[in-house]
């Protein structure tokens, strides 16, 4: 912390006090402001505009049963995203953000769609429970990519989505090892499991997680455990950190991702912002660990980065805050008597 | 009840259960959707714009010492509506609303500005400590203007935002004389009172409140305690409701009006949605006695329609859901095993 930095700390604080409305009264927006401030080095910043891409992959885990839809949904979900129906999409629309689609590692056949962008590492992951998802060569080819789909990133901000049937169990088990966290109350219904098989994914998950040591460095812990396009969206957080970029994290998996990127760089911690709570149990008990506070509470529990989007507009607002609003001095208004 | 409307709700339910998603898992974001069809009385619901009216006036009871700031802020704030620097109009510009001012009853001269919406009905309450705020003609003015301007909205949701020094003082005192609550838990820091003047401002209120019953009808209670822009923003309220628009309510000051116009007409709370909770104490309060859950908490206490317009985002894509969102069937997607 330099001088310089404390310089430019006071004069952000300095810009947001000065803009006509009681200090502190616009809350987490100006906390928000500050940040984003901060993390552009200027009082001014930009935020035009965001994408959202979306990872998708599957997981060998979904064959045992994990589950509530069927392993094939990822497909059929990879080719909803490109027609443009999923919820994902119809929020981004709405809010003027604009869509990439990943396949990370999609099981079957090469889907070919122009639109799709090929990053797939294999088709599919191993089972977890009973072997390692990945090699270490997969998981560093997935890395990679991710860091160059990152560090291409031309928005000020991005939103990292993900689909895979199977993958809140991936999360849960990365958020285990990586952070130390017990791991069944990490353990929630994803996308809707009955009472029976959600005993059934707890035991299958503390089976996977006996396999290897109480807690993993974070790059052991993704080829153990993790799926292509939660390791992919790893790589893609620290590849948009490395230019700067404003992360809008969505719900568990995003924040499983983003922990796991944390601990593989901390320096980054600056460029997230959590965009919601999901209501998957293990969702708060992560954010709780590291301090997060997210923007939105809406009870959403559906991935694609959903959540980041209905964040986006809250963070433009942010900074708009800062560049457009008319201060005490110019507006010649009256200060606190 | 009718069948009918136990059919369309059903129709309702339908739709939003047979888009791409599992049940239930947009949350909030579904019960909004859901709300906005039963509103509309179809299952593609329209909501496409919103506009947002600032309702200004002064108030008597800020010569008592109430405020933080001097009454004058009222009137330069109204010109720094006009001049699009407040914050509620940075956050309208970023979020594609329009905004429309209009001069309730600001102190002094009548404000010479085309762009401003004329409909003053003095310059000013009286003091409320003292004596009535106005008198039942000017509460029936300040109504029917109301009225006329929420009854022609043309976009499909609208915001009322308010600016008035004092304003948290009036409405303070019409939720305790309108539900009944008590009231010194209901008065906050309004703009950023200190710990002296909030001693003042509560002895001020009590001895206010003391002039009448222990609980009023609304009509009552606006003429005693109302500021022209509340009792303008209840009729703009009552208006828009008749005319079919969701209305996205704001803080503090804004749900003292929703309560009040809900006393006058009990059958528009379908047409009211929660935009945010304020960090001004008594907004809770009162959104705990009315049942009413908040789509945002950001800790904002600035007013103007600022939570509001932060919320319509959400309130869009919610439709857009519904209108936008492959079905299971359309996408040809596997539901649960």
């Amino acid at each position: 912390m330099g001088t310089m930095q404390d310089a430019l700390r006071a004069d952000i604080q300095r810009a947001i006090d000065s803009k006509t409305k009681p200090v502190g009264s616009l809350g987490r927006v100006e906390a928000l402001a500050f940040q984003i401030a901060s993390l552009q080095g200027t009082t001014t910043p930009q935020m035009r505009d965001c994408r959202l891409t979306i990872f998708a992959g599957d997981h060998g885990m979904a064959s045992a049963g994990v589950s509530a839809f069927p392993q094939a949904v990822t497909r059929q979900m990879v080719l909803n995203f490109l027609e443009g129906g999923a919820a994902a999409n119809v929020f981004a629309n709405t809010l003027g953000v604009d869509v990439q689609v990943v396949d990370a590692g999609v099981a079957g056949e090469p889907l070919e769609d122009t639109k799709l962008v090929a990053r797939r590492v294999a088709a599919g992951t191993k089972n977890a429970v009973v072997e390692p998802a990945m090699t270490d060569m997969q998981r560093d080819v997935a890395l990679t990519a991710g860091q160059e789909i990152g560090a291409n990133e031309k928005t000020d901000a991005v939103c990292y989505g993900e689909m895979g049937i199977g993958n809140t169990s991936s999360a849960s088990l990365l958020v285990h090892k990586v952070l130390g966290l017990p791991l069944v109350p990490l353990i929630g219904r994803g996308t809707g499991v009955d009472d029976e098989t959600l005993v059934r994914k707890t035991q299958l998950l503390e089976q996977a997680a006996k396999r290897t040591a109480t807690q993993l460095d974070a790059n052991t812990a993704l080829a153990e455990y993790g799926g292509f396009e939660i390791t992919m969206m790893v790589g893609a957080m620290l590849g948009a950190a490395s230019v700067g970029k404003l992360i809008i994290v969505d719900g568990f998996i995003a924040t499983a991702a983003a922990v796991t990127a944390l601990q593989l760089n901390s320096d980054i911690s600056a460029n997230f912002v959590f965009g919601h709570r999901s209501k998957e149990v293990g969702h708060s008990l992560v954010l709780k660990a590291i301090d997060a506070e997210p923007l939105l509470d809406l009870e959403l529990g559906l991935g694609e980065g959903t959540g980041a989007l209905l964040a986006w507009p809250i963070v433009k607002s942010a900074a708009a805050m800062l560049n457009d609003m008319a201060t005490f001095d110019s507006a010649d208004i009256s200060g606190p008597a």
